[in-house]
Formats: C-alpha cells, sequence, structure tokens
C-alpha cells in the first residue's frame, strides 16, 4: 500500500515539508506551487492531507492562509510546531564578501532583519518562497547572490551553507494546521480533539467582542489565538478567528458556540484537533 | 516662513506622500527610502511629522509598523484614511501583451490579486515599494515590464498607464497614522481628542482577554480595532493594540486604563488625538 500523501507549498527543503514529515514521518511529502495548490490538491484526492504554515512566533500571523481557510471547505484535522533555524546559501566557492543580492520570502527576510542590516549594500530581494530562492540560485548560476532557506534547500540544490542560523531569535517556531476533506477518515480522531478553531463575524455594534468573548470565559474555555481580519468590500469591518482549548465534541463547546451564534453574523468551525502539546516555560 | 515637514516612506508618487499631503495640504512631504527613516526624520527634528500607514481595508494591518512604533518614541497626533486606485505602469510604447514582469509591494500585488491572476505566464516580483517599482522600470529601462502604482507614480516618472483601477475591490482604503515628538506643538490639539490608542501585554492565563476588554466594556467604551502581535522571543505570548474611540483626557478612559493597569503586565499609550470622521454606510 502506498504511503499518505500529504501535499505542501514550495519546493524540496521547504519548511513546510519538513512539518509534514514531522506531522506524519511515513508520510510522501508533495510539492506545490501556490498555497492555493495545497488546497487543490486535497479537494481533488491527489493528497490525503495539506499543511499550511498559520503563526511564526516572530513575523506573527500568516494571514492570507487564514483568507484561503475561509474560502475553502477543508477542515483543520491537526497541527504541527516546527523550529525554525534560518541558513545563507550561495553557489559552492562563494564568499560572504562577494554577496551583493539576498533572496527570500518576506517573512524570512524580516526574520534575519538584524542579519540583513549587517550586509550593507546589499540588494535584498523579495520572493515567494524559500527553498524557491536557494532553486533560482542554482537553476540561473547566480554568481555574488545569496538565498535564506534552511540549511536543507542547500542539500537539495548543492549549495554552500556561508553562515547558519542567521534568524534574531532563537527561539523561532512555526505552526502549521493540517488539512484533510470533511469525509478523510482523520475524521475518526475527532474524540481525541482538545482544541477547536472557529471563525466569526459580529455586528458592528459597542461591546460585540467583549460579548463573543464573555460566552468563552463565562464557561471557562480559554482562548490561546484571537486574530481579526478585514472583511473586503466592508471597510473597518472584521472577521475573527479563535482558537478555543477545547474539542467541539463537549458539552461545553456547543452550548458556547450556541450561545455566540446567537448574536455573531457569521459563525463557522474551521475544525477540531488534537493540539500540539507544549513544554512548560 | 518654510512650510511644516511632514515625513514619509517612498518615492514620490507614493501613497504615502499623498496621505501627508491630504492631512496637510500645504506641507512638504519628504521622501524616506525606509519606514525607520521616517521615525529617524522626526525624532531628529529633520521632519516635524511623519506618516505611516498601519492598516489596508483589503490587505489588512501593516504590522512591521505597529513593531516599529513601539520600539521608538513618537506619538500619534492624528489619522488620514486614503482610498487607494492601483494602476499598471510600464514604459511609454508597452502594450498590455509584451509585459512579461510585473514588479510591486506585496500589499499592492494582494490587492490586485485577481487582475494578476489573469495575466498568465506573467512573472510577478514583490518590492519594497509601489512607487519604487515604477522609479526601477524608469531608471533600468526594462522592457516588458509593468508596475503596479499610483497613477501619480506614472507622471513622476514618466510612465505609461497601461490599466487603470486594477485592485480587486473599488472599496480599498489604507489609514495612516501621523506621527510626531512629544515636546511637538502638535500636544496644543490633544482636547480635540477623540480616539486613543494603546498597547498592551497580559499574563498568559485564562480570560486575561476578556478582563482586559471589560475595562472598556463596563464604561461604555467602544473598541474599533484589537490586533495581537507576538512577542518576539517569547513564542505564543502576544501584545495587543486597541483603539478606544475616546479622547485620554477624559475621565472614564483615565479610569480604565488605570483598571487595565492593574492586571496588564505593561501598558503604553500611543497617542490620543482626533480621529477621522467615517460616513455613514
Amino acid at each position: 500500500m502506498s504511503a499518505m500523501r500529504i501535499a505542501y507549498q514550495g519546493e524540496p527543503g521547504a519548511f513546510s515539508e519538513a512539518a509534514a514529515l514531522k506531522f506524519r514521518p511515513d508520510a510522501e511529502a508533495v510539492s506545490c506551487p501556490q498555497f492555493e495548490d495545497v488546497f487543490e490538491a486535497v479537494e481533488r484526492g491527489r493528497a490525503t492531507l495539506g499543511i499550511l504554515p498559520v503563526e511564526n512566533s516572530i513575523g506573527g500571523t500568516i494571514h492570507r492562509n487564514y483568507d484561503l481557510l475561509i474560502r475553502h471547505e477543508l477542515r483543520i484535522v491537526g497541527e504541527v510546531e516546527l523550529p525554525v533555524a534560518h541558513a545563507l546559501l550561495a553557489l559552492p566557492g562563494t564568499t560572504l564578501e562577494q554577496v551583493k543580492t539576498i533572496y527570500s520570502h518576506p517573512q524570512a527576510l524580516a526574520q534575519c532583519d538584524r542579519f540583513l542590516r549587517s550586509m550593507k549594500g546589499v540588494e535584498v530581494v523579495a520572493t515567494y518562497d524559500t527553498a524557491g530562492s536557494a532553486k533560482l540560485l542554482k537553476e540561473r548560476a547566480l554568481a555574488q547572490a545569496a538565498a535564506i532557506a534552511s540549511a536543507r534547500a542547500a542539500e537539495v540544490f548543492e549549495l554552500d551553507v556561508l553562515r547558519h542560523g542567521i534568524q534574531d531569535y532563537a527561539d523561532n517556531v512555526t505552526r502549521f494546521v493540517v488539512l484533510g476533506r470533511l469525509s478523510t477518515a482523520e475524521d475518526a480522531r475527532v474524540h481525541d480533539a482538545d482544541k477547536t478553531t472557529i471563525v466569526f463575524a459580529l455586528p458592528n455594534e459597542p461591546g460585540a467582542l467583549f460579548k463573543a468573548l464573555s460566552v468563552f470565559a463565562l464557561r471557562g474555555i480559554d482562548l490561546t489565538k484571537l486574530e481579526s481580519r478585514p472583511i473586503p468590500g466592508r471597510p473597518w469591518e472584521y472577521l475573527f478567528y479563535a482558537d478555543l482549548t477545547i474539542g467541539s465534541h463537549e458539552l461545553k463547546c456547543g452550548r458556547a458556540l450556541t450561545h455566540l451564534a446567537e448574536f455573531a453574523t457569521s459563525l463557522r468551525t474551521l475544525g477540531s484537533y488534537k493540539g500540539v502539546v507544549r513544554a512548560a516555560k
């Protein structure tokens, strides 16, 4: 029997690929050019699961991916946290002093801000992909250039690592969500769920968010995340994303959501799943 | 007497320049390469005020600029809202069919997603600036290329407008904050203030955000914005930014903030100012 296939965005060596294999070490990770293609691969059954970065401990939420979550009908069936270590890669033989241009994804650039400021006179070019930037160096044989990506991307594209660990903060972690179809076998695991992700909209009136949070606070349900996103075409109106520390099969979660639905203008459960257990600090 | 100087990020023709002139039509707008330079220009007195985009009705919050706000000691003294219309610019004589590469800032690219998807086979390159992308075309005489920027940038850099209004949503508005020194004459206007922006951190315990919102809800103070940002080096702990619809000189605002300070682990007022009056919908 073939291995489970997990679709991810990026080239081999991407952090998303590493996250897919951390979630299911025996899976086959399937490269997709864009995040939209990850959704499509799962929707059309070319992959069983998909993986999507949603938040980084330094750069913050990856809003575009939350926007994609509500445009599609997939559900969140799990999550993965992956420590992120950025390296500076270049064609073999290149020295740090020769580098005139550095390519990487804007999030990676932001996470290596201090290092980049130390590279005086170097042009910094934003791209759509960390591992893709490494591939670009290789394919176009770009001399006097470097890419910020994982050390594994250096192996994949036969590049040298000029510098390891160039991110500003050692404690740099990305959180990914795992996506599945509504009909997927993952549904069987829902009794394990201890985390639920919802999205809701509120009427534009004073105290609306306070009321929304009260449905959880009054039932002792904690939120680990609350994020707002503008609603396109309706300036300064917002959708809210929340992570609840409770499975949706629990009675008080159901009651809280029913209570919220009394006054929310929309409410959708994006998934209920087993959350990552965090080490005590 | 010389005009008031307002520092903005970008090249002439940038939306920030237009926002500066909307705030003070008689001001001299001073171009700065990076957002950090806008802060520095105001701090060192090369400009009286600075202007900073903080939120777009489609793309959402510009988090990096909130991060800069807390790293500096400037205060918010006003706000501006500016409708955003993106155009596709190219060297004179270029046709839409000839365009192989499109340059612009990631926020502008996101706002023109539908148009870009219609341009099959075209490479999309993220840059740090909309008007700067227009300048790049001109300076490097890039044929078969186009930039997404304002129609005014086409005038500044002598480019043709291939398409007007290519943003996905007609109702695309960017909100800017105006920054001044603590000692600036703008302080005299604080009695006008009807909006206050604060930033606070909370202990990592259940219901903390609910308690924080209750200090405002219980006093009938509305929030028009609530945004969370990760605290670098402390994974999954957050700073919260809030806009309150009340001036900080009002007694109940002072009481609410004193109440919040009882349990917030940090609290700072970023500014109290006269907010933009929005047209009724």
